[in-house]
């Protein structure tokens, strides 16, 4: 069966038209309790513009209209009074011509402890990943009306039949895993003609694509991965629309998409975002350019525009349960705005997480986004976090290149030496690869010795980890840098598989163990959360080896994690003494069977190997 | 004739026994008059530990003994008051044994107007020489009893025998050439047994090395220099001392010298000043190893030695009537002491220059040191400036590395658009090379149309411009990085070179050419001194060529630099707008016969090369 795209605009929508006019109104439904009382609706209906609102719902004021260039669009600007109540709210609508509707909007509760939801931290691990290949969990959706990118599972740029139900169905397995979050890739609706599958085409920002399912199964998803104690990241695009938004059809006002809706590229030089020396015309050509033609590139400087995605941001935190948001192209959007939309979230949640991407691996451009950074400019932020990129590349340049004096391990180092520009390194989403790179296994040759490195790192060192979908079963790009193979099918998540990496049926047994691996490593977080929690310290890298602590003054526990690139040695320890002289016992706990034994001079420890050393009294 | 060592060091001393010992008192003498009012001799005499000191003198207050290790070393605290006058102060020293010796220490008179002297700026140009091989202006000194380390010509880590003399003898030729500033690297006495004419071994602090000339010649050399409109920065080295240093047969105080004076190598890795996950271990790794085994390092962080070298420094700005110093391997020495030593330094002479030396191609690594710049740890630094080590990398990868979008020109944009990170990117020294690398001609491949771009890029972008000596005549070292070969002599310097840069006898029409482009630059910043003091844009690379502007919106002067690595073509200036469209006509002005012609949609630029243009209204 197929659902129509109709139907499943109806279904999902949260308003309810008294008249018979197909008005819509946005954000479609609103909460009473919020801290900012400011609500701007965007209603859309045939000649509503220059029209007047009026209402005499208690402790919601309609504070005036906003003009836009748009007749069929009306911004009104309501006021929700600390003591409003939840209910409908019926809105009555005088348009210019004299005739008048009336449209019913819906206040809900908040849920308890909303405001104060703790989003994620570096207790987590974030799994990323891309909803069209983790699961097909419901075929009924696989094809929808209405949709032309119908699914096509011998296309690598086509839809392959994932959806929110195959992740429903598989959270015992994250969470099994270990693994506390989940990053989906964009989630609403992509109703593109071709190439939508990556879902950062959004064509509307109110509503799950009904390939993936409903808003009512990413709530689903949402409760049910809480349950499991696993929470939800959204990931938005503030920055560009599918090209088949209705908004290039008609866009609410004036100044609503940049160049006119006529496509620029984008330069993609950040650096103009920051540069005492810059020019208007090439922080324009940055900021106003498009990624690519199918995707139009939104002027957030339009404050109705701003504020329709600040409310859009909150609305799905707020409706979803969410514990996080990973914003798309961070910097492409309007400075201005970034400060403004951080602000807002980050009053109403305090607690609540948020990570740009911010693509260069020159911490001087990443940091500068991050809450508390200092920048001399005065620009303000609010942004709790940044992907950090430069980890990243540093992290496969040190597995990959021999050990010299400047190369090797020491790029590693350096880039971690270097986390006092950031406002909070703490905070920071550290990652071995994402969906927009090679997978890991084949950025480092696929050499096991060298991923397991890699991942023990990124699970022990500052930040919060991500790991990507299937790295835990080795998924490999050789010979290719296609996205649609970077983000192959995982095994197990289509009937029929001929491998299941949920359940361990048909996996090689490189395979198995990696999968171990990653579950021993996300357990022993888990037995010792110094490793997460703890304050790092690290020492500069000598002779191919690498040695890092997380301790914890108050508990006193420490661990000592040593990456050595080199073959098996007995490591002279003096150099940490610092660390280790008020302590006697050393116990090896990133595998079974080593038993607490006392500190030498020197540890042996294997070649090739990152392993991870319990330290007590 | 030789001068032997003993004779020297009486000549250039500066003090006078009243009693037949052969007691020393650094700093040698002092001024009224100064900004601090406290003054820490350093006594040395036979006994003289644990004495007591007297004086009468009208102002000057013995405010203690500062206890030392040292039987034969005496730190004494003055105060010299407000209303001190010049003279000699009778300083009575009771010895422990109960001998009594009188010292006269000269009080000076200060120069007028030598506490807001004006140091070096954007408006100078550097020209950075080794003294012993630039010019032999005085073979009298070219060996002195007592100095192992003998003429040498054929030796290319040997001494050559310039001199200050030599200096001074061609002071017209940089005057006329259009410098404005010397920078000689050290001149103190280096009377180590070999390898001594860089200058950087330093054995006594408060003399010339008298293969150089005497303190005289020094203050002489400042005074002849001034004349010619032309400052003097003295090259300090905070961080180490010479082997032969008396201080390494009997040190003033114990914890003098890192490591009890027993070699022990630094690891350069100067990341650790800033890690805020690094260790003590590490830190002292890299500030109290050594350089080499020849030059033992000093611990700044003993306040005997740190008020030691503060006033060291002080002593010959105000000796020698300095307009700037330069700080050797900045980093390398105590963190609080280079607080405190900045900071004395910048309170006595608010408008001196000082720039540090911290090679390291990562601007937040540079641009921690630099007054202004943020930091969050709370360090306070008042170094004006540092050397710009990422520029200068970046110029030659800028000019060597192809086009394309993230290489080439993009390199050399990239680095400059960082500026944001610094406390005050203008003073920033700029060069694209100096004595402890490969001359820039070398670097680039001597290819001279590269050299003329890094030239004129140097001297019009922002920054303090520093020419290394000889880059005027294309000096080169091909197939070698010796730095005996990099410091080659200066042709004309010695009697009897067969080619001389000073007359221009026997010089190649490629040294002709390239010295008459230099000068020519150095005219043209001279004519236009927007290209230095004025505001920079700067736009992004584009299509093999790099823009940018110079402009003061008080003059409304204007200069545009185009860097054109491509063939010549015609530029599309439509992207300049912002910066153009108020002006009306263009002028290249950075060679002679160009007209005044209408600005147009379009510029004819050559092939590989700079060029200026004067844009009026």
């Amino acid at each position: 069966m197929k659902i129509s795209r109709l139907t499943s605009s109806i279904l999902t929508s949260a308003f309810f038209l008294s008249a018979s006019q197909a008005a819509t109104i946005s954000p479609p439904m609103w909460w009473v309790g919020m801290q900012e009382s400011h609500l701007q609706l965007l209603i859309e209906e045939e000649g509503v513009g220059d029209g007047t609102v009026t209402t005499n719902f208690p402790g919601v004021v309609v504070k005036g209209i906003v003009p836009s260039s748009n007749d069929n669009t009306l911004f009104v600007d309501l006021e929700i009074s600390d003591d409003a109540k939840p209910g409908k709210v019926s809105l009555t609508i005088e348009k210019k011509s004299g005739d008048t509707i009336t449209l019913d909007y819906a206040l809900h509760a908040r849920q308890t402890g909303s405001a104060n939801r703790q989003g994620f931290d570096s207790k987590d691990t974030i799994y990323l990943l891309t909803p069209d290949r983790f699961s097909n969990g419901d075929t009924q959706n696989d094809d929808v009306d209405g949709y032309k990118d119908a699914l096509d599972r011998e296309n690598k740029g086509g839809r392959h039949g994932g959806d929110i139900q195959g992740i429903i169905n598989h959270l015992d397995y994250l969470s099994k895993m270990g693994f506390t979050q989940i990053w989906s890739m964009p989630l609403l609706e992509n109703a593109m003609d071709s190439y939508s599958y990556h879902g950062y085409a959004i064509t509307d920002y109110y509503n799950i694509d009904p390939r993936y399912g409903s808003n009512a199964d990413y709530k689903k998803l949402s409760v049910a991965a809480k349950e499991q104690g696993i929470g939800l990241i959204m990931d938005m695009v503030l920055n560009h629309i599918g090209g088949n938004h209705p908004w290039m059809n008609t866009a609410p006002d004036e100044n609503w998409i940049h160049h006119d809706g006529e496509f620029s590229a984008t330069t993609h030089i950040r650096e103009t975002m920051h540069d005492i020396h810059g020019t208007q015309f090439d922080k324009a050509a940055f900021n106003d350019g498009w990624f690519v033609p199918s995707m139009p590139d939104l002027n957030q400087s339009n404050p109705k525009l701003a504020t329709y995605l600040i409310q859009n941001a909150v609305w799905w935190v707020e409706y979803a349960g969410l514990s996080g948001i990973r914003v798309d192209t961070y910097s492409y959007s309007d400075k201005a705005f970034l400060s403004a939309w951080t602000h807002r979230l980050m009053t109403e949640y305090p607690q609540l997480n948020i990570v740009g991407e911010e693509w260069s691996v020159n911490p001087v451009i990443t940091s500068y986004w991050q809450h508390g950074t200092l920048r001399k400019d005065g620009y303000k932020s609010w942004l709790p976090g940044v992907m950090d990129f430069p980890l990243q590349a540093a992290l496969v340049t040190a597995l990959n290149e021999d050990e010299g004096w400047g190369t090797g391990l020491k790029k590693l180092f350096e880039v971690l030496a270097g986390d006092f520009i950031y406002g909070d390194p703490s905070k920071l989403v550290i990652f071995a690869d994402n969906h927009d790179m090679s997978r890991i296994y084949t950025q480092l040759g696929h050499d096991i010795d060298k991923w397991k490195m890699a991942m023990t790192t990124i699970l022990t060192t500052r930040g919060i980890p991500q790991i990507f979908y299937g790295t835990e079963l080795l998924m490999q790009n050789p010979g290719t840098e296609d996205h649609g193979i970077i983000r192959s099918n995982f095994p197990g998540g289509w009937k029929g598989d001929s491998s299941n990496g949920f359940t361990g049926q048909g996996l090689t047994p490189e395979q198995t163990n990696a999968q171990q691996f990653i579950r021993n490593l996300l357990q022993l977080r888990q037995s010792y959360p110094t490793l997460f929690s703890g304050e790092m310290t690290h020492f500069v890298p000598f002779d191919g080896t690498y040695v890092y602590f997380r301790h914890d003054a108050e508990t006193q526990q420490q661990l000592m994690v040593v990456l050595n690139k080199g073959d098996e040695k007995a490591l002279d320890i003096y150099r940490f003494d610092e660390r280790l002289s008020t302590f006697s016992q050393i116990q090896r706990v990133d595998a079974k069977g080593f038993a607490t034994k006392a500190l030498d001079s020197t540890l042996e420890v294997p070649a090739n190997q990152a392993t991870v050393w319990l330290i007590s009294k």
